[in-house]
């Protein structure tokens, strides 16, 4: 038998030599005491890795007989850190210079139609910046938060993490998310219709708990003013309400910390409500008994009704979904059968229910949901569907918990006009042609 | 007001002109006619990045004013796929020589003291090689079905991918992970204790789909032997039953393609059972009426019980958990608060509680769980806790749908002696000294 007690006895001593044990222990002491809870041991790690192996160590992990001479494999060492195949190249988040006016200011776009599930990689997480971004050390970093509080404090990041935390799934969607759409069809992928949507695993401390930590002024509290660390120093207001419901200080995402282009390391999670209020790179929480109006949310994100009035102070993402696969600029292979695939999210709540069209809207189809399915969190739906080989528009509608169904476009836009930018959570239409080839179309 | 219905109007043609939108269609039909559904028109959007930004665009997503020459930001050009904080050097798989025999058969550590969360990324997704690792060209890339089956098929990825698709989240645990601690605490951070653990949201189709579609000989089979492309030809047995229940053949991995090391493009996942048996690189799956009997099935992945007897075929991660901060090599900041956090996880269904001791296990007390809860699937739990300096000992002890308790070292011990590699789900102890300072250690 290949293994026995006493090789299995052998083996911790033979794999860490007690003078490597010593060494994690003494870079333990020198540690500097900061940043303590996520420190990895990079010093007796490379130690490790730099031992010689040993001939006479045991090896609790049975190994076949080598047979290196016939093989192509690889061994791990050189990939601490995995990246995707080569044969992946093409899968990136895309820009579209003339978008925005500057370079500071832009966006980059999910490539939703080429993903899988509800979790976003963090590599190609959408990107929306009013003033480029920042690779902050975190040691350096602080959260203040002041205002209407019995004691304002300067937070460290040790400091939040020593604080209750909580970790949850939710979507992330810029309130522009589909501009384009509103007067015609514009844009050729589902990246660029949809693609400033993405959704993780996030994890910090609930914004409830550094209000009570400061003690905040319950009887005259009515605000929470959230401010980034960009060059434009963003500002927006978030009401008491929703503060000490759901919304956290993040400093993880998708198990590891934030990205730099995503706040790292300290953002606003504020479930439901579109991308601008996520505030990045968050260094100052002020609490207030009125909306603080800053110029980022008095003058931007306002849309002009039909009658000329403006629609102001609309933060909720809506109820809505998308096919992402078939989907624009993507081919049929042929009549047969299809998976037809996308994704539905509320900014109010969880999914009930997603039906799925062939036929530009006449007859409906239950698309079956994939757990989990939660609150304002991306689900993802699939449907079986075989494809007779003639042209047709496919179609998907969502519901919500609160029974909201997403609306077609012309609806929308009877209601809206034509000169709104944000909150278009219409539903899509794509024409399939004969040849199998899939267009951005709008009916109705 | 800053958004006009006519800018809005003018936007979708400014952004793409429509010669870009002619020249993305005319690429869709001059596509291979391969790999359709993950198309992601890099032709295209390669134009589109290369052209000019044009002076006279509408703005649909309104931008603040530049403060060019007063910010360190960067744009976001130049990051296609996302990378870590520079600040995040540490956070590496780690792999040890010595502990196995070759370069080719290699193992590398998930970092969980530094993750949070249930999702691991994909980055970090421990590897456990037994002959390298492949970066197979997709398009090359084939699976054959045959066996006691009506009609033998051979799939291409597309094949595949026009197929029912689920999309779950479910813990990998290779069946030696905490191998090492059986005799005597041994590693010095749960990276090496427990590692060998990884989730994911695993993106396929269920391996009953693919049986269904090959007519399998209901009457006569009672297994499928799955095989994979690596230097070895690894090979596994599943049974039908399990099989026919919530296997997946798999190509999506945390919302991308599943990554080289983790067995791109397709690998069996095979829900609570060990890692072994998660095929990666799957070329060819075997319906059978008997187990194959395989060298990798027959001759390792045995244990020697104290009678000097074998266990055999012990495919089921029982349920287990563990602390990954506070942990060991990581050093407390003094006297106070601090947050608890760990895992738990279960082959056999989904976790009901964890409790957390403080005091070696003379007391304990609920921690909480972070939803999703999910079966065969990670589960995060926390607990606010306040240390008061003195010396003690961190224990978490989970109990899973079946009303399976965790047990502790000597109780497992007492009934698989120090014999055996696999499958050791005992209960972890991490002692604090009055320094702080956190270590591996073992009680009872």
């Amino acid at each position: 038998m290949g293994v026995e007690q006493g090789r299995v006895l052998r083996a911790p001593e033979g794999f860490l030599e007690p003078a490597l044990v010593a060494q994690v222990r003494t870079q333990g002491l020198d540690d500097t005491r900061r940043h303590f809870l996520r420190q990895s041991l990079l010093a007796a790690s490379s130690a490790l890795a730099s031992t010689q192996a040993l001939a006479q160590t045991a090896d609790p992990l049975i190994t076949t007989p080598s047979l290196a001479s016939t093989t192509l494999g690889q061994g791990v060492a050189s990939r601490p850190y995995g990246q995707p195949s080569q044969h992946e190249g093409s899968l990136q988040r895309r820009i579209a210079q003339g978008l925005t006016k500057t370079r500071e200011t832009s966006v980059s776009f999910t490539p939703l139609q080429s993903l899988w599930g509800i979790i976003t990689p963090n590599g190609l997480h959408y990107e929306r910046h009013h003033h480029g971004w920042h690779d902050i050390d975190p040691r350096q970093h602080r959260l203040m938060l002041h205002g209407l509080v019995k004691t304002p404090k300067v937070y460290t990041l040790d400091d939040l993490m020593r604080l209750p935390t909580v970790s949850r799934m939710h979507f992330i969607e810029c309130g522009a998310n589909t501009a384009t759409e509103w007067a015609r069809p514009a844009m050729p992928t589902v990246q660029y219709t949809h693609g400033m949507l993405s959704c993780c695993e996030f994890t910090g401390v609930p914004l409830s708990v550094l209000l009570d930590d400061c003690g905040f002024d319950r009887a005259r509290a009515t605000t929470v003013l959230a401010e980034g660390g960009d060059g434009v120093s963003l500002t927006r207001t978030i009401a008491m309400e929703r503060a000490l419901d759901d919304v956290i200080v993040a400093w993880g995402m998708n198990g590891e910390m934030l990205r730099p282009e995503n706040g790292y390391p300290l953002r606003l999670v504020v479930p439901g409500v579109q991308g601008v209020s996520w505030v990045k790179w968050l260094r100052r929480l002020k609490v207030g008994d009125a909306p603080f109006a800053t110029r980022d949310e008095s003058v931007h994100y306002i849309d002009t009704l039909p009658d000329g009035s403006s629609r102001q102070y609309t933060s909720i993402q809506e109820c809505k979904s998308v096919i992402t696969s078939p989907s624009a600029g993507q081919r049929l292979l042929g009549a047969g059968r299809y998976n037809i695939t996308g994704l539905a999210w509320s900014g109010r709540g969880h999914i009930t229910r997603v039906d799925v069209s062939a036929d530009g809207g006449r007859n409906w189809l239950p698309a079956r949901l994939e757990a989990p399915v939660l609150s304002k969190c991306l689900t993802r739906f699939n449907l079986d569907w075989v494809w007779n080989g003639q042209p047709c528009v496919l179609q998907s509608r969502a519901v919500d918990s609160t029974g909201h169904v997403q609306p077609g476009i012309a609806a929308l836009r009877a209601l809206r006009g034509s000169g709104s930018v944000h909150h278009n959570n219409a539903i899509q239409s794509w024409q399939i042609d004969a040849s199998g080839e899939v267009l951005n179309v709008q009916l109705g």
